[in-house]
């Protein structure tokens, strides 16, 4: 007999009643019931009870074994008794009747309890993050992180990508975030840096002609910690593909997000395949934001005709400078009392706001101080736009256009909330599409890069040399999924002459441009295929499957958000001569 | 039609014949035969050649277009005329005839030849590493690597281990080699580092319960540059599984291994699972080496008994002062000519040996200076102990069991190859087992730990306690083939009383243990499971299917052996602001 196991903790059932067995695992649960102890044995897999009578000698040695012992027991497969079946466990037929007892590990007094959900705090939690981890929501969570990985891997696989390792000691970017640094023992005052993303090696990887790249790729930001942030790293699935056109790209990855959401939807309503592609104006219009959520209902409307010249003072004299009202729909909100819009009226105003405007239909009337002073043609107007019935109200953000926008999104996402409006148990997909290439900085009145200026403008170098420059979008998308942006991606720019007009036109001389981004652009000069890609975040996928905000649950081993692992006592000092060895000295700050 | 591609370059058939198609890819060679030009137009998947006739306006264009521009075509799939068919080439029966071209992307003057063989120099091909990549060869070898890895992930799954994600920013270890740290910018003075194997968490897994890790672990050294090792990093099979003994550890990676070299093995032989065991001492006198070369037949015999109080002086007298001697049988060397033992004499010699004695068994007589100083009954045990037959020879070395028996290994090594005796076209695995727990230091007369400390020792407690600590072996194992180490594994110690007392035969006090070893040490005493595990080199192991000594060659991006990025600049100077926030200046040596 195996000296450790012939079964795991999952895996007996009433057809093995009578068979010896031996099992091992931690002491999950004990309950003494004079006469008889019952054992709840938990491995990786499950929970098998065990049971010893007052009269075995190994009595005194199981019951003074402590919770999170480990254990191997060798027994009897019993049936157990119609009244005491537990039919929550896959092993809830049976018990195993001990006759051997090993203890291979004792354990000390547990700092946190794994058979009980109560928190312990974070602190402790990761201190003894060994400990945390065998509680059964964590280790299911952990667990569900590699299934999707390992699910995320074998549907690129599946798509004809590549996985490459791309290198983790490399340069530092020119842009981005801040980087970690690593300083060099062989060359005296030189660092090299870790990888924000592999964003240059990919494109490389590209340029050297290997079509369908990806990585489960880990990345690091030395920035500060944010809920949905790892202080330190964090992993996308980093892909690129050569000779593609966008509706390309898309076609590859959504059967891999679609599948894997799928699959660990449980029940959860997917977007199908093709994902709804949403121009980032029609977005901005229609949600208020470039990460709408499309669980919520509430779609966007522009009403600044109905304003124009009304009577209602505030916001027509607005319009007649430039402004712009957006309509946002509430349904249901006609019957809701006066507190209800007295609420969301302080808390625009807490947001910065001058307040939120509203009429309330209702009792077949048109209520609130805005419809007082409109007359009934414009509310009519208002009605048939935001298609509002009797109940509803609407609510309105009056600024210039990308302020209202933002405003109306903010508006819109506090209603679905509010009034529950978002769909439940569903992951609604869409793709953002048609970024602005420029934007006009209001502060200096400069044209700027909107988003990536690697990105390939749509229309090319003739857009770029003859069309208005904030007219021009780029091949720039975001994948967005419940609201959570997944991640950006872009067909890249990979004509040396087109980015250097781009940048001239974002005002850099040619110069500047080859000095910043000398490596990218000598590769591009040696024939480069047109390719792009995107690199969805892993950590914000598992998230959403797990319906958990925090990233510190669903990796194993976080660090704190001081950026400190406590367990392995991470950052910590080192002795001089290792600095020595690095050409460094410390220059603390004053206490 | 797809505005880059209908097919790849690799796809095209004399089915296709008559089809409109559209190709893209890299200008690979072009061959002007006057009135014809003929393009390979070349990419990731393969090769297809286009034709163009003089007379069409676009023979310019694709004239002047340089090898490695990257170009469109579009045209007509033309079956070849009978002497013009490429046998070698999948698409060889077509060709393409162009009636339309874009150009992509144009290529400089190229710093290395992709389309030839010609060698630009170690420094050319890193820092234009996305045109050397694209070499056949180069290209292959990167795609087996990731075929390799690919495959080890699924056969690994199917092994039911679980892949998890370890950090990268950790703390530095207190053993083993040099780390490299990366300064902490919100700790002052404090510094991570990154992992020189994830051994610590794939541990604390076991001890949380997931029962079969692995993961594709990079991981980081800063040591000096060796063909087979990378400066920075490399990866490794990192695996770890609990409740298992040393043979539940080989019965789960010995499928992985065989089937991965069996997938690749390109009809080489691959050793069938079970491997052989070897315990170390047999290893040691048989083939002089804890990592043998199994290809090689020679087997090393001790013949101490054969000189003890012989005629042949400078061995007899060793012998009475406790030197042993070793025979190293040379097949088929009788019949070489004096000089080929006078060589191998001055190799000897050059290595740090006295010299190197020999019998030649040829013509019916056993030559040499020895067999003239060893009566007949000795010469006859050699003889029959080593195997040998007229025309072979037997090789000596004569010293303390150690050395003699490196040295022999030594010898071995080299008949192998000089003899050309190595079994070709095979991969020859094995295990290596019983490493010794402890060995004497031979200057200090003081008990050391052999291997790995945390090891558990066959006999445990019991061993420690009543049995010669130079006498208990470890159940610490390495897996070799074709004589290269890619790995060493152990079940590991988790049980603190054991380590507490291993530690202190190797001279250790609890309280210096409990220092070093805190982490590991605090997460055995909250119920550890029993565990093992091991790290095959990934590495390496591509290495050797790719039949590629240096590492250089299987990598993507490496650093050259300065542990310098000469592609990307890396590492580099940063700017002193950075410095300032890590709170580090800089102390470079004297120029």
């Amino acid at each position: 007999m195996h000296p450790y196991r012939t079964h795991n903790c999952a895996e007996l059932r009433l057809s093995n009643a009578g068979e010896t067995v031996r099992l091992s695992g931690w002491v999950h649960r004990k309950r003494d019931h004079g006469q008889l102890l019952f054992v709840d044995l938990r491995d990786n897999f499950g929970l098998t009870q065990c049971v010893i009578d007052i009269s075995s000698p190994l009595f005194q040695k199981l019951e003074s074994a402590r919770n999170e012992s480990v254990i191997t027991v060798t027994g009897r497969v019993i049936e157990r008794t119609a009244e005491t079946i537990n039919d929550k466990l896959p092993t809830g037929q049976i018990e195993i009747g001990v006759d051997e007892l090993t203890v291979q590990s004792t354990a000390d007094m547990l700092p946190l309890q794994v058979n009980a959900d109560e928190d312990a705090g974070e602190d402790i939690r990761l201190r003894y993050r060994y400990l945390d981890l065998r509680r059964e929501k964590m280790h299911e969570k952990i667990l569900l992180r590699s299934k999707v990985i390992s699910s995320i891997r074998s549907r690129m696989i599946d798509q004809n990508f590549t996985e490459f390792q791309t290198p983790i000691l490399t340069a530092s970017s020119p842009e981005g975030a801040r980087d970690y640094l690593v300083p060099s023992r062989i060359h005296p005052g030189k660092f090299y840096a870790l990888p924000q993303a592999p964003q240059m090696f990919k494109q490389l990887l590209m340029v050297a002609g290997f079509d369908r790249y990806f990585q489960i790729a880990p990345c690091f930001r030395d920035e500060d910690s944010r809920a949905d942030r790892s202080p330190g790293e964090f992993y996308q699935l980093d892909f690129e593909m050569s000779f593609v056109t966008q509706d390309d790209v898309f076609a590859a990855i959504e059967p891999v997000l679609h599948g894997v959401f799928e699959e660990f939807a449980n029940g959860r309503a997917v977007t199908p395949a093709p994902f709804p592609r949403i121009p980032f104006d029609e977005a901005m219009l229609k949600y208020g934001s470039d990460k709408p959520d499309l669980r919520n209902p509430i779609e966007i409307i522009d009403v600044t005709e109905a304003f124009r010249g009304s009577g209602f003072g505030i916001f027509a004299k607005q319009v007649e400078t430039g402004a712009v009202v957006r309509a946002i729909p509430a349904p249901g909100a006609g019957g809701k009392p006066r507190s209800f819009f007295d609420k969301l009226n302080d808390w625009a105003r807490a947001n910065g706001a001058a307040g939120l405007g509203y009429i309330n239909f209702a009792d077949g009337e048109a209520k609130g101080p805005i419809a007082k002073n409109l007359d009934a043609d414009r509310i009519e107007q208002i009605k048939a736009a935001t298609g509002v019935a009797d109940g509803d109200a609407v609510f309105f953000a009056c600024d210039k256009a990308l302020a209202a926008a933002k405003f109306a999104g903010t508006v819109r996402n506090k209603l679905g909330d509010d009034l529950d409006l978002l769909e439940k148990n569903c992951f609604r997909f869409c793709w953002i599409v048609d970024f602005p290439m420029f934007e006009l900085d209001e502060d200096t009145g400069k044209i700027e890069f909107s988003h990536n200026p690697f990105s390939m403008p749509q229309g090319g170098l003739d857009a770029l040399e003859n069309q208005d420059p904030l007219t021009i979008k780029a091949y720039q998308y975001d994948i967005v999924c419940n609201g959570v942006e997944l991640s950006s991606g872009a067909i890249r720019n990979h004509l040396p002459e087109v980015m250097y007009k781009a940048f001239a036109i974002a005002g850099y001389a040619q110069s500047e441009v080859e000095e910043r981004f000398s490596g990218l652009l000598s590769a591009l000069k040696f024939g480069a295929p047109p390719h792009g890609g995107s690199a969805p975040g892993i950590d914000r996928i598992v998230m959403l499957l797990a319906d958990e905000p925090n990233i510190r649950e669903i990796v194993a081993f976080p660090m704190n958000q001081k950026a400190e692992d406590l367990m392995m006592q991470a950052p910590a000092e080192v002795p001089m001569e290792r600095l020595r060895e690095l050409h460094l000295q410390l220059k603390l700050p004053p206490e």
